[in-house]
Parts: C-alpha cells; structure tokens; sequence
C-alpha cells in the first residue's frame, strides 16, 4: 500500500496544481480521522479507534488496511444516499470528495491491527467453511464466498471488500442488512442476490468464522473499472461508472438444480483411504488447476478446469462432469477419432489450458497424477449415472437461440463494461492472486484459453455466458447481451490455435470455418488478423 | 498329412515287426477303401465314393481330408457299440483295429473334395452365423460353434471334426442324434450339452451354412492327449484313454443369466459411424488379441482377452467388463495406487499378455488404437449400468470356500488329464492356428500368463476354473476338483513376473506372499523353484 500512496497522483482542489508531496497526503488524512474537520466530521477514530480496528461490542467496523478504493466507494455512498447509517451519513454528507480520497488512502495504507475473536464450535466452522469453498450453488445457485472475498477472505479491489479479520457483529448486521435489501450498494446487486440465500444460521455461522480468520491486505485488481492502470482513486467521473454497475434489487437468477438434473453426491461423502484422497485431489486441482502443485506445470496461461464448468463441474447446464463421464469415450469431429474420457480431459489442456505454453510442454500423460485425480474425481461426481447415456439433461452448455439481430462486438463492449469488467478487468485480463492462484480468469490475450478451445467459438461462448454469467446472477443477461459480449470477448487475441503449422490461412480453412469464429477472419484494432500475431502478455 | 503318413511308426501285426513302408500302409487301406475285407466289410467307396466325398442325399459323410484320428475314433466307437448306425456298426465290428488305423489314415490323407451346397438365404446364415461365432452362452450356457471345431470349421485334432463343408443331411443327423442322446461318444459329453440348446430353427441353419463351407484341412493338436507329441494314430491304450473322457450324458451345467444379472446390450445393437466400427474392432481384438493385426504387437505370449472373460466380457461370474467398467477407476493393492480403466487393461497386456516379450516390448499407450477401441467396447458393454457401482452381481469371479483337504497338484494332475488335456494339451501348451491365432490357451510355459498376473494365484485360477470350465461345462466339476487342478496348472514355470528386479527371493517376498502362490516357493520336476528359470517355448 505504501508504494500506491507514492504513486498516487490525483490532483488536489486545495494544492494548488503542483505534485502534491505523499507525506502531505497522509498528514491531510491523519488529521481528519484524529480531529475531523472545521465543518461538523467528528474524528473517524472517535467510532473506528486510532488503529482503524474498530470497536466490536458497538458494531464498528475494522477499516485500517482494507482497499483505499473501497472505503471511499462507502463514504462517497453514504454521501450520496445510497448507503445508510445514523452516524456515518451525516458525516459523509459533510465530506468533499477531496476528503473523502484523503482519508480513504489513510486509512488504506494503515497496517492491519490484530483482532482476536474466537473462533466459533467445529460444527459451525465447518458450515461457514462450505459456504466459503462452495457456496450452495446447484442447490440454491448460491456462490461461494471465497468467490469474489478471495480463498483468504482479505477481499478483491475496490468492489469485494476484504472480510477475514472483521468484527462479528458488524459482518452479521451487513448480511442482514443486504438481504433485507436495506444495504444495497454493491455492484450489479451480487451481494443482495447471494445474501437473499442465506439461512440465519448461515449469516451467524459465517460472521462468527470470518471474524475468527486473520484480515490481510486485499488482492489488488489493477485492471477493474474504477481502478484503472496508473489510477489509485476513484474521482467523480468514476463514481458515475460506479452507478452504472449498481442496480438496486438483485435480478431473480436461475434457481439451478429446478429441472430434476442429476445431483452428483455431496462433498462429503467420499470413500475412505486413498481412492477417496485421490478424488480430493482431483477436486483441488479441478479448481486450481494453473497453481496446484500437481497440476501446474501442464497449464500454460491463467486458467483453471473450474472456469468453464462452474461448481467444480457440478452444476447442470454449465458442462457437469457427471454428464460427461457417461458420455465417453465417443468420436469427435474435433480430432475426427474415438476419443477416451482421457483424451478428452486432455483436450481440455491442450486448448483451454494451453498447455504447450507450459513447463512440462503438453498436456498430462494418461496415467499422471494429474490425469488420475481428475478421472476419479469425475467418476466419483457421476456416481449412480447410468453408463453411456450421452443425453443426460444438463449436460454441456443449452444452445443459444441466434438472435435477429446477430451478434455485434461494438454492442458487446458496452455490455462488457458494464457487466463483465468489474471481475474480469477492462483489459480482460482478470485477477491473480500473487502465488498465481487465477481469482477472476482472463477472458483474452496470453493467459487465455487459445485458438483451439471451445470456448473461442462465439456460440459456445455465448451459451455459457447466458446461463452463466454473471457469477451469481445467472440466467440475468438477456440472449443479445450474451451473443454480443461473447463476440466482444472473441474478437481479441489470444495463444494460438496448437493445429497451427505456420500458415494462418489453412489453419483458418481446415479448422475456422463458419460464422461463430472470429479466427483468422476478422481484424483487430492494431490490424492485423486475429490469430496472426502472438497475443501479448 | 503326407509328412505324418511318412513318420507313422505304428507296427502292424500283418507286418514281421519291420519297418513298414509308407507307400505299402497307403496302399492297405486304399485297398479296404476300394474292395474292402475278405471277412465281410464292404468297400467304404460303395457309400462314401472314391474321392471319400459321401453321399449327400443319403446322408453319407464326407470323410476324405477328415483327421484321422478321429475316423479311427469312430469305427472304434462303432467297433465297440459306443455309436451306433445300421451299415457302419456292423462293417466296423469286422474291422480289426490295425485295419480301422490303415483305413482312418488313407482317407485322412486324400484330398479333400469339393463340396457344392448352396449357402443358404440371408437371414438362415445370420443365424448360423451368429451361432457359429458367439454360441448363446450368457443366455443359455451355449458355447460358440467355432470354439471347438475353429474359426473356419476344419476341426482340431481328434476330437473336433471338421464340419465345414459336411453334407447337410448329415449334419442335421448328427445335430439331432446329440441333442436326443442317440449319439453319445462326445468327450466330456461336450456336443450332447451343446445340442441339447439348440432349436430345430437353429440346427437347420448351422446345418445349411456349414454345408455351403468350403471344407479345409483341421488343426493339428499335437498335445492333445490321443496324439502326443511322435504319435499319430491311437493305438489300444488310448482306446481306453478315450473311454475315459467320454461320459455319456452331459451334466446339467449352469444356466447362466438366471441370477437376474446385468444384460449387456444385444451384439448387433450397435451405434452407427466411427464409434460403432470402433467398438467392433474393440469386440474383435478382444477375442483375438495376440493376432489380430491391431494389438497383436503388444502381446507377449498366446493369450486374448477373451480366454478369461469369457463370452467375449459378456458373461456374469467371469469377470464381465460391464461390471468392471463401472467400477474403475479404482485403488488397486497391487500396485498401490488408484488405477485408470485404461491402466487396468494396460495391466492385463503386462501381465496376463506378457507384454514384455512382444513386438512392441511393452503395453499400449493410453491413446492406442488398441486401448481406444477395447474402452469403446468396455463402455459398449456397460452401458445403462449405474457409475460407480463397485459390486454388480456376477463382477469378477466368484470366492471359492476352500475344502477340508486343501489343494494337491497332484490330485490336480489327475483331474487335468481327464478333464482338461483333451483341449489345453498334455503339456499345457493348447492349441494355436496356422496364422497365431489361439484356439485353446496355453496354461502354462512361455506362451501362457506371466507370474504377475492374477490367473497364477491359485485361488484366483480355481475360481475361474470351477464356474467356467470345462468350456460348455461349467459348473460341472467340484470345489475340490476345481482346487486341485488350479494347484497343477500354477504348478508349472510361466513367463517371469515383471516386477522381478534380479533376485527371486526379494520379488517373493514383495509380491508372492500367501499360500495360493507357489512363485519362489515351490520346485519343478526339475528341481528349481519356480520363478528361478525362464518357462520354455
């Protein structure tokens, strides 16, 4: 945070159009949270103390450390009504927004004080545990916590606030709040829609955990919307982008697992010894596949298996393992053979995971850890599945009805702008966190699933994105919204297709033919065509 | 047969105890053939013609090319009332045994004449066809035709005629005669157990299909127990030898199917295109796949998936590939780790295939044509069978209780001379076809399963042996019996386990514990321990 602050180079009104010196910043911040301001703000360390750490008993929240951004969303909110609180609106109202970017960054670069809640009775970690590494989201197309809060809790950028380390109280009163629909300014309603699913169990179970986890500094998420490169803070052009991806009540989403679709068994209802290990690590690397230590060294780029088949490939109409299992070996016109489950999973690397870009140079052997893992965890998800029944409903993704319109990737940058880049950045180069784990996968350039995935065809894309898209709100975009942002996301470049053998026009022709498939046929804006140049980094 | 007539050592009585002249032998019987005896045997001509062709309309046999010690077999059987015909019994009860070999060999040596049925329609071959290649076994415990008179219907060795390019009426004579117990000198009554399953419909069609055959020389079986190794024709000994492996009415058998087990799907219901064709060529390599031109060079030794699943993977009790399918992957002790479907017929190509020792010098890859084609029929099998579950009825083969008296190679020496000699050879070797392909399993020695595969644990192999053998007989031997003869055949040298690293007692003690597993513990005849010398072609 100290390196942000040095390089934070917005224009204060009350210095007088010179670089402002960083020592001057944070003392202009210091002094409003120790002594407030002339005009009416009460010193914040009055509620949040002189460490930012809050005061539990009295449900004020932690806020030393949390993402600068962040913070001043909250008060730029409160200011303007759209969050609400008796003490804190009307010391927000009282804030210019040059303040509010001052004591934002103050108390963002503070160190994160120690708390030491206790943490909650094992059955209640393990309730909050399953929320946070799953969700609910065949069941109740609720997503995991860990989702868009990171695995750790310490939160993402400046619209998924860190949570870990936070007081109980005050995390329980904001789920309560949010469900209730009397907090609602999060972005695109995603909290709302997710907070609508909770159980009062599960909003205790999971203030009491969360409070008990240590808070650490949030995953910085350079390429989101209101925190572009080169910008630290949001100014008041951003705060109306800001608006945009805020939609009061939250969309009614798909309520999966409605249509009588196969339910792979519960999480933990594994086999004892090392089968049952081996489907765990199945499971892992499924989820984590370009930073597991198995897993890792096949995966060329910033993809995970658990991108394209949500759930950890439970989830009906979102390419289920279980309908897949059943479903090979079978002959594709992709390789034009009979293709094993294997070989199949081994395509997967190959394209989606682009794995000659890899340590290891290819996909996994068949017989591999890796290869291992993935078939039994597969088979394990498809237990009671009846063998060779390759229409079991929700398999794959639900063709999408073509439009009138077509698709259009001018119309689908809006859409993405306003849908997409608030996970996946402006620049489609989503978020990792720093040991490489993929928080929010990249949709474009070299960390990419390549030419020859699935997913680079604008049907494909267009299918999953629409019963997909976004995480948490499925079913919520309209069908033009999906075909348009698909064919936005396909138009950029990406790894090459690996059946490239040096010729962008015979490749185009034996494996790019039909009008879903930007490759080797349409331009880019620096002009050359798509597939022709190495995407860059 | 030339060569055979030339190397026959039999003395001959009319002969001063020299060495006889094979133009003379020749010329004796011919002279029976043509003017038959002085004591009152007719001409053999008058019915069967010069060239030894038969009388189709009158129902006379060909007998020219036959094997001719099963024509000697036949007139002693007559000779001695074992079978029955109003002209043959009494031309047979003149003929001395010297005279019944001089006649057998000349017509075994003619010429075999060209047979001119017409095939018969479409839907009458299919039958037969199906008949001849498949049998019935799961349905009804019929084995396939082709298993005991070959793939082309020329026969093997003396006990299994060819019936290629018989007369038609005779063949339906014959048919009819096994099913009613009018002809009885079948070896273990293995034809009278198979005719008892057939239908009019049915024995109308292999009658006409196998008339429209060209006929063709037989196998030799030189192991078999009435033409060991330096003999050709079978002298008074084995007269009784005979006696002992024929025995009158069939025992009842199992019927298999009847314990409500896993149907696969029906043969001819196949998927159209590239995955139906890969599927059949999985069907054929399974059946043949140390010769068929796909997989042969991966295997080591004689040996076809088939010999130990039989009915092609299809039967219950004898470890079916449907139940297995299901139920991998799977963590095996063997190798202690979790197995792949794919690394478990890897092991079967290690192990029971002795890959070590094939062309290839190892098992096929996992993208293999042979890998690939043997999972889509796997799967083929399974198919409607519920993922997952690791205990179909009928998986595998049943656990044999173990008797009071334990298990003797000994005692099992005497039970493979009576029961399994006649097709496995009385060394063990079975019986191979011109072009490799396997007609009866080698048991032991070079060409058999190696000493890692799970055939040579003696509980494995009793097994196996008492639900499945003899072929057409299942069911028919005792615990005991099945015990013992297991302890026989796993008596014997095999191919080395492949996990052996150079010192026999090490590889004992890692992989050959227990007492139904005589590698490193037991000696040969010879005196070294088995698993201490190279088993010899």
């Amino acid at each position: 945070m100290a390196t942000s602050i040095k390089s934070y180079p917005v224009l204060l009104a009350m210095l007088v159009l010179s670089t402002v010196r960083a020592g001057t910043d944070a003392d202009l911040g210091a002094k409003i949270a120790a002594q407030g301001t002339t005009d009416g703000v009460a010193p914040c360390m009055s509620c949040h103390g002189a460490d930012g750490a809050g005061i539990a008993a009295a449900g004020y929240p932690r806020i030393a450390g949390m993402n600068a951004d962040y913070l001043a969303k909250q008060l730029r909110d409160f200011h303007a009504g759209r969050r609400d609180h008796p003490v804190m609106t009307p010391m927000a109202k009282a804030l210019t927004e040059d303040k509010i970017l001052l004591v934002s960054a103050y108390y963002g670069a503070m160190a994160i004080p120690t708390v030491a809640a206790q943490p909650p009775d094992a059955e209640v970690a393990r309730l909050a545990q399953e929320l946070i590494a799953w969700g609910d989201w065949t069941g109740r197309g609720l997503p995991a916590c860990s989702q868009c809060h990171a695995p750790a809790g310490n939160g993402i950028g400046a619209y998924f606030p860190g949570i870990g380390g936070q007081h109980a109280g005050y995390l329980k009163a904001q789920l309560q709040a949010w469900r209730a629909g009397t907090r609602a300014n999060d972005p695109l309603g995603l909290m709302q829609a997710a907070a609508q699913h909770l159980t009062d169990a599960e909003i205790d179970a999971l203030s009491a955990y969360y409070a008990a986890q240590p808070a650490a500094a949030p995953v910085p998420a350079e390429n989101a919307p209101t925190a572009a490169a080169g910008k630290f803070s949001v100014g008041p052009d951003e705060v109306h982008a800001g608006e945009v991806v805020q939609q009061g009540p939250p969309p009614a989403g798909r309520e999966p697992g409605e249509g009588g679709h196969f339910r792979a068994p519960p999480r933990g209802d594994l086999p004892d010894g090392p089968f049952g290990e081996a489907i765990l690590q199945g499971q892992a690397i499924f989820g984590n596949t370009n930073a597991h230590k198995v897993s890792a060294k096949y995966v060329g780029n910033d993809q995970a298996c658990g991108n394209c088949h949500l759930d950890a490939g439970r989830l009906a109409e979102s390419a289920p393992l279980w309908a897949a299992w059943v479903a090979y070996p079978a002959y594709r016109s992709k390789n034009r053979k009979v293709n094993t489950y294997i070989e199949r999973i081994q395509g997967c690397f190959t394209y989606s995971m682009n794995a000659q870009a890899s340590a290891a140079g290819g996909p996994p052997s068949a017989d591999s850890e890796t290869i291992v893992s993935l078939v039994a965890y597969s088979y394990w998800l498809a237990k009671g599945a009846p063998t060779g029944d390759d229409s079991m409903p929700g398999r794959g993704y639900p063709r999408l009805k073509e439009t009138e319109q077509g698709f259009d990737p001018e119309r689908g940058a809006v859409v993405y702008a306003a849908k997409c880049a608030l996970c996946h950045g402006e620049n489609g180069a989503g978020v990792a966190q720093g040991d490489g784990r993929t928080l929010f996968p990249p949709l474009w350039g070299s960390e990419s699933y390549n030419w020859g995935a699935g997913m680079h065809k604008i049907d494909a894309a267009a299918a999953f994105i629409r019963h997909n898209m976004p995480l948490g709100l499925a079913d919520s975009l309209s069908d033009q919204e999906a075909w348009d942002v698909a064919a936005y996301m396909n138009s950029h470049e990406r790894p090459q297709d690996p059946r490239h053998e040096g010729n962008l026009q015979a490749t185009t022709e034996r494996f790019h033919g039909g009008k879903f498939d930007y490759y080797g046929k349409r331009r880019t804006v620096e002009g050359h065509l798509l597939g022709e140049q190495p995407a860059r980094k």
